[in-house]
């Protein structure tokens, strides 16, 4: 019997060491971006549609991250619990979506936004992409850029979310995320996406900590529920930094 | 400067291997369970709680995934994007949620149910699983055994997703899930628990489609839309499963 757990871990592995490798100058410049963020009190939000959105949820209120990051919440698209599934997908190619939500946050010139996006060819991560930055906001893509060239654009540009970021975090995941072959399965599994685009992102967000330690500025971190005064630390946290946090009261 | 990005990668790296090392059996028992459910008609979910839902969710709906998993959709649980956050957490301590939820499926005595919880602590995960193993399910729990014992169970019972299952993944992330330290930080952070709940995932995804092959059984697997004829095929899998799909219409 083949050994395909060994083969799966095999390539999560491989793909995390090659993104460490070679992603390393992008994820420093990143992290510059957010440092700057967090130091100058400016908005900051995360965003991916369908399961791209699993990486965006994955930095936002938790323990040991950063309070100041938030979710922008498209109706439909976070995560995969739209029902029916399909709209989801569906939804990706309709115009005016994650602009019209991002409209209306407080974000304005100087602001930061993740947009988390596997292929980086739908209509939506590439219109809120450049709609951001024509807005005047910082972007950091993290995309794929084995798609490019191998799968068609759907934004009527013809461009991808890479020709409209600051900073573009290459997952390198190949096309259709499927690591795995059988003889007898009649198609690629095993996705490696999940795993890749949230090191890409945790990483960013242990970098910008270290920065901003490193400039005197205690980082804006949840502690642990765990721990002992970590509910009260998080409450304060909070209400210090309650004109950039849009998710709570 | 402290190469916290190194660090971060090479935490998650250790942990990988470690899971891939120390569960085997386990992924292998849980992939046994999926694919007889998966080859017996049975129903299959997964839930998780905010964060917990992430690993969830990636399995659910995908390119190279199989298309009878389905996402046990628990109100405000789904991801972090519930309004006010906090409300997420306070509700995993809130009774009868999760279980009026799974009552109102259609699950089933021999269908199979996958609880994913960190801390495994809370009453929600307990309190779900509990129920559903009492109604004949069965159910794998993936959580980290770093927990009980150094985390008080807040479920009535004292015990632990751990002690309601058919077979406990654990992920071993340490209590706080923050694998960093920096003199200027305050508390921990870098967490790892959604890489390695999704590769865990993964791994029983990939080790069950490659038991029902060898059995001759081709598995339900999504192709991806990227490649020709990919749409059809997923338009005729969703139709041949549609008594065990509920994302679809």
């Amino acid at each position: 019997m083949s050994d395909l757990v060994g083969q799966y871990f095999d390539a999560a592995v491989a793909h995390l060491r090659r993104v460490r490798a070679e992603e390393a100058e992008p994820i420093d410049r990143a992290a510059v971006l957010l440092a700057d963020a967090v130091a100058d009190g400016r908005r900051i939000f995360t965003f991916g549609a369908g399961h791209s959105s699993l990486a965006a949820q994955d930095v936002v209120y938790r323990a040991g991250g950063l309070a100041v990051v938030n979710l922008l919440n498209v109706p439909g698209m976070t995560g995969v619990n739209v029902m029916p599934a399909p709209l989801g997908s569906a939804l990706e190619r309709v115009s005016g979506l994650a602009t019209t939500t991002l409209d209306l946050t407080p974000a304005t010139a100087g602001d930061l936004l993740f947009v988390i996006s596997l292929s980086g060819c739908q209509v939506m991560p590439v219109e809120l992409a450049a709609h951001a930055r024509a807005r005047g906001m910082h972007v950091v893509g993290v995309t794929s850029l084995a798609y490019p060239g191998r799968v068609g654009s759907r934004h009527p540009s013809g461009t991808y979310l890479k020709d409209h970021c600051d900073v573009v975090l290459d997952s390198k995941v190949a096309v259709g995320d499927a690591e795995l072959r059988h003889p007898g399965a009649g198609t690629g599994f095993g996705s490696v996406s999940t795993i890749v685009t949230s090191a890409l992102m945790q990483a960013v967000v242990v970098s910008a900590v270290g920065k901003l330690a490193e400039r005197g500025i205690t980082p804006p971190l949840f502690r642990s529920g765990n721990v002992d005064g970590g509910t009260d630390w998080n409450a304060e946290l909070m209400a210090e930094h309650a004109d950039r946090i849009y998710y709570a009261f």
